[in-house]
């Protein structure tokens, strides 16, 4: 299951609006024959390319897969139907599909008399590889990770504007890793006017080159500036003359965008805040502190203390020099 | 050394100016025969209450120390004397003494012709039960702990001024058991207004009744409300008219203050943080978002985000549900 979960992160980014699954296939003596992962809308899914790798060494064999495989004909056949012609003996599943046209794949298994097993690593897929996935398979909304660099004291600028950089260089070299594994990242007009930024994601970590970008999404009722970076060759832009998350979030599953990086600014995330449109927040926090400037998040309509957005700390971790909290919603916080 | 460390840790917030030294003495078998102490000021040094239980044991023996031995007459004879008389054959101690008045006691053990170690557990002694006086000792200034708790986007109150509670019941307890170990409590004279604080420390985590309490320190020019908590008796209270952090360190020197915790306003932190008087940061960070209401820190005297006060963090981990940081001042950063 590893192998598989890894196999489904490495297409992370690619395949919305379907799930970046992984599957492997093990032989009758479990051996490994065959690995894959979603291909890009319209084209296979995760078992059957496993299943193409592993030709006539997967009959009596176990498929290893992320997700429940789907029983559905959509714009490909169900995997349900391949993994029976490919005469398998057991599937493994690690999360069961909450989709209610595509779910049942275990039983219409079980029913053709395959030996089907579920959980294993659910709690890793569920939080990992998949989880923007479930998110919107479940509620129908893109997955909103609101992303921010501060300082301890909350401040993401200084007094005179200067933002550069508040965070280290390992921190942001992580965020634009992090860009090549979403479908779209959103801003602000306010951010396009301040800082005009270019949203792209740049060489990774690893040195890889980026074959894809994702989404740019500009959010408010504002003209963007002639010239704006976000309006260059470099990626596709889309403004959203609105300031309502719902209506943001509605035009954007309409495109097919499971996974939203939200980088600010805090009026933006403010918004998003206050409507409990944040499923997931990531905190880059540089052990400084300025006194003054504006703070990561404005407006979200909270007076008291007792009406604060709470979240629970899912990770906490360092970032180079930086401290990085993960943090998610609780289940049932969202209306 | 770990022994002594750990009975060095246990009279911390005792012994002030004195530092919280723990021994234990070995006898020539290697078998403990001796566990002590400082003594609150004018008692006796660890070394000689480790020795007193030791007896003739001590004899051939080896004596394990967190600090250097001092080799001075101050209100108690020198612990060279004490560890020559005992006739000790070996002496290991974790940190040398920076007092210049205390130091060379390794020196007068040597020429005496006993085998003397340093460094043992060095970094955790200078990092852990010594920190404040090693920091005393070498600057004749305080040690200051800013201690706060805020939420992710760093508010200490939300738009109605309402805080209680922005941190969870775990990390209100942590800091009540961080009272019991430390000289002095200070906060401005704004926080007296508006929380009306105690400042005192209450039963602790494992029970224990707390029999001192330390110093309370109100800072600022205006006057303190009459009935304000800080004026009963359950402790003592100073009240310093100054905004200098230097007058402010200065006089608490004079009483012999060597480890204080800061506890806000952000008017008073951001004074100290402005100063560089901030030697280590504790901030409790509540996975909570209130997008209103007062920082941290203000008026740092920071304008641009290069000038920001930079810590490095020592340690992050979590606190029931808050993320705990503790953060120091590089080495030097001070004036």
């Amino acid at each position: 299951m590893a192998l598989a979960v890894a196999a489904g992160e490495r297409v992370r980014g690619t395949t919305s609006p379907n799930p970046p699954v992984g599957c492997v296939i093990l032989d009758a003596d479990g051996e490994l024959v065959g690995e894959g992962a979603t291909r890009p809308p319209g084209g296979a899914h995760a078992e059957v390319v496993a299943l193409a790798q592993a030709g006539e060494r997967a009959r009596g064999g176990t498929a290893v897969v992320t997700l429940e495989p789907c029983a559905h004909h959509g714009r490909t056949p169900p995997c349900t139907r391949a993994l029976l012609d490919a005469g398998l003996a057991r599937v493994v599943h690690a999360v069961s599909d909450p989709n209610p046209q595509a779910a049942g794949g275990g039983d219409v298994l079980r029913a053709a008399g395959v030996h089907v097993e579920s959980g294993l690593l659910a709690e890793e897929v569920e939080r990992g590889t998949l989880r923007a996935w479930l998110h919107y398979a479940r509620t129908g909304r893109p997955h909103v990770t609101w992303k921010y660099a501060a300082t301890l004291d909350g401040r993401v600028a200084a007094a005179d504007g200067t933002s550069r950089w508040i965070s280290s260089e390992e921190s942001r070299a992580e965020v634009h890793e992090l860009r090549t594994k979403i479908d779209a990242i959103m801003v602000g007009t306010g951010t396009v006017r301040t800082d005009d930024p270019s949203l792209t994601a740049r060489a990774t970590r690893s040195g890889q080159d980026v074959t894809r970008q994702p989404l740019r999404v500009v959010v408010g009722m504002g003209d963007l500036p002639r010239g704006a970076r976000v309006l260059d060759d470099e990626a596709e832009t889309m403004h959203l003359r609105t300031h309502d998350p719902d209506v943001v979030l509605g035009a954007l599953a309409a495109r097919g965008v499971v996974d939203v990086l939200l980088e600010g600014g805090p009026t933006l995330a403010g918004a998003f805040a206050g409507a409990r449109r944040i499923d997931r927040v990531l905190a880059y926090l540089a052990p400084k502190f300025l006194g003054d400037g504006p703070s990561a998040l404005r407006d979200a309509g909270v007076s008291t203390v007792t009406g604060a957005v709470a979240l629970v700390v899912e990770q906490v971790s360092m970032c180079g020099p930086d401290v990085r909290v993960s943090a998610v919603m609780p289940s049932g916080a969202a209306r």
